[in-house]
């Protein structure tokens, strides 16, 4: 590969041995949780037509899809037919709407897959991620939205992040925030975008984008007073919103089945979490790690989305940001070291031994044990040496005097012990055993 | 959805809940059986830099790469950047010359992952599907390419396939017989890609295709006759070339090593098997399952392709196509059906027993239970159906009389059976470990 950049292109990223073992600790932690919720895996391609995938992410998501160019005699064209998929939710929608009568009712699925965005690329920001979503096609129910969040904080938990707080609000108390200010509905999706920003931008940014956005002075000053506040009397503020009070009571029903069952972290209700997906219907939520910036989760009920427009199918679900939480893994116990190492280093003592070396291994491995071949023959203090650099627990070796005495050698790496012992599979694997 | 295409795009394929657990059984038993190798994982993005993929996989090949158009303003121009993986030998080659420093020598690695090609779609044929590679990248020894072999031999054991047989062949052995032939240089790979189609076209076939290469008619009447015979003497037509007599004799060691350690296949020498890609440089190999057309899996050693130019690195490998075992694989004892069912169903008594309901869930699944919750209150009779047609264990109940004694009754949907008992989490975990 002469002089080509051997990087991976920007934005992705190359694992070595034991950060894919890490990962693949995390994926089947989240995975298990999953599932104790009933939750079914299910997958869907790397990439959809591009007609799937456009209008659903707003202007500024649609800029971010990798498309794939035509091939053939079209390429030259310059059309794109396919497109990576950027979320794992739409490409549920489109699941869902082909299987619909083979899926359970409701159906609770997770997909733990890779989405593609062509962000520009940043620390923690990737241009090819993971997401670990779990979603309930085909509920109403509030214990839909709850499981969701119980899912979703027990990863956590079983990942050994503790303390997190969850951040709750429904999309219906936000309506009727917005009825309650008198902002014409035109300007409702522009407003929540700029509120949405809070955290980032402040009160006083929010309300300087507010002021380009066309809303009438006393509107501003009536937001900027209530997201200065503390203890907002939300109940008060949207009490003329029929919308925004049943909002409230979503919220309240939710933190009452919730807030007892998590022992880790924490939930509180946060008036003005808007999240930028225009897609949601109901309660909206963030997952934030103490100590940690920007959500590691997130989610939401989206009523609107899944089947016909004339006959909607309720869902909700939400999303774990695998790559942020595994950069706050401290690497430690779960790197399972022995994992990666042989347990049994096989030497070779000659050319001719060599099919004996591969007898050995075969046999080791047929009972489970993991087992490297030194590959090429030569001194054998350079075997043992390279051994000993992977790691290996045992080195086994036979010279002409164990062939003649049907014996082999066992070397353990670690005390430096060594035996011979009968050639037997049987009392090789007693040897290695201890 | 509206009116959109719900299935996935041409080429690709949704998969079910049951076909994800039949299908990660599979990825870990060949994971298991790859480690019992001390081949370590690793992995690399789905797309690489366009560059990188050009100029390895032939005109044909490279045809069928999906490239990805450049993205903002640069997108009009039709121009590619990016593309993805073709197979997962070229991003190892790239990965290697990255990292090499910090890899063991030899590097003995696996990789499962997609693999991207816009074939035409066809029965068994996808343009998005999975391979298994194993490459031991720093070594010439013989015993690599017989590990590389035995890994794979033993993945399609384990996972319950037997009666393989392994075709096995050198690259030298076919250099040998060009050179016996006297084929120019110059015509020498046409004449492989021809000899290749062997089993596809036939003597005939190949006679007819080989006349239009420009070979003399002699040469044609001598390949024509060697593809007739049986038990050709290899040695006899090679004699006079070394390379073709070095090639016969690392098919020979092979087979000996390999040979008496199969116990679910055999190992034969098929002197015309080619390979399609030109970077193979020794031994190579195709195994096919008895009764299946197409080969199965298949590798070789490329002594030439990773490193710089004036510094290559020997390495080999292969590759098994998990996607036509999979469809090779009947659906049987490896469904676990346990994984994908609920071991107790919680119903819900009443709107008000909702937040009930998710604590006794969360603490079943605090205990490694998998628990599905009713999500919509309602007549119980309902609930315990729809436990049923999900296949639940148990179905648990507490209605107002439990409540006031403190009790839960559990149902064991396979006897019928009903029972009363303490709320406590421990004697419910006792009533369901029956």
């Amino acid at each position: 590969m002469k002089n080509l950049n051997t990087q991976p292109a920007s934005g992705t990223r190359d694992f070595l041995p034991e950060e894919v073992k890490r990962r693949e600790w995390a994926f089947s932690t989240i995975k298990s949780c999953f599932e104790s919720f009933s939750f079914l895996p299910m997958e869907t391609p790397a990439f959809e037509r591009v007609e799937t995938l456009m209008g659903k992410y707003g202007e500024e998501g649609e800029k971010l899809i990798f498309k794939i160019l035509k091939r053939g005699d079209q390429a030259m064209s310059g059309d794109t037919d396919l497109a990576l998929r950027y979320d794992l939710t739409i490409p549920l929608v489109r699941f869902f709407s082909e299987y619909r009568h083979k899926l359970p009712n409701p159906f609770r699925r997770y997909q733990i897959g890779q989405v593609w965005r062509a962000d520009r690329p940043g620390k923690g920001r990737f241009r090819e991620f993971y997401q670990c979503d779990v979603d309930v096609v085909g509920s109403t129910s509030l214990l839909a939205d709850a499981e969701v969040i119980l899912a979703l904080t027990k990863a956590l938990s079983d990942l050994g992040l503790h303390g997190y707080s969850v951040r709750l609000n429904s999309r219906k108390v936000l309506t009727g925030l917005l009825e309650s200010y008198d902002i014409p509905e035109n300007l409702r999706q522009d407003t929540l975008i700029t509120i949405d920003k809070l955290d980032k931008i402040g009160v006083e940014g929010v309300v300087k984008e507010l002021e380009t956005r066309g809303l009438s002075k006393d509107t501003i000053e009536r937001i900027r007073k209530d997201l200065s506040g503390n203890n907002l009397d939300l109940k008060e503020i949207v009490k003329n919103s029929s919308v925004g009070m049943e909002g409230l009571g979503e919220v309240e029903e939710l933190m009452s089945c919730v807030k007892p069952l998590l022992t880790d972290g924490v939930i509180e209700f946060s008036p003005f979490l808007a999240r930028g997906l225009n897609y949601y219907t109901g309660p909206i939520f963030e997952i934030y790690l103490n100590g940690a910036p920007g959500a590691i989760a997130s989610g939401g009920r989206y009523d609107n989305l899944v089947g016909p427009a004339d006959k909607h199918v309720p869902a909700c679900g939400g999303s774990l940001g695998i790559d942020r939480i595994l950069s706050t893994l401290s690497t430690g116990e779960q790197d399972d070291a022995n994992m990666l190492t042989p347990q049994v280093f096989v030497t070779v003592w000659d050319h001719d031994s060599r099919a004996e070396a591969l007898r050995i291994a075969t046999e080791l491995r047929n009972n489970g044990i993991i087992v490297e071949t030194a590959l090429e023959e030569g001194k054998i203090k350079n075997q043992v040496r390279l051994a000993s650099s992977h790691k290996a627990r045992y080195c086994l070796f036979y010279g002409p005097d164990e062939i003649a005495s049907n014996q082999v050698t066992i070397k353990n790496l670690l005390t430096g012990v060594q035996t011979s012992i009968n050639r037997e599979i049987a009392s090789i694997l007693e040897a290695i055993s201890e």
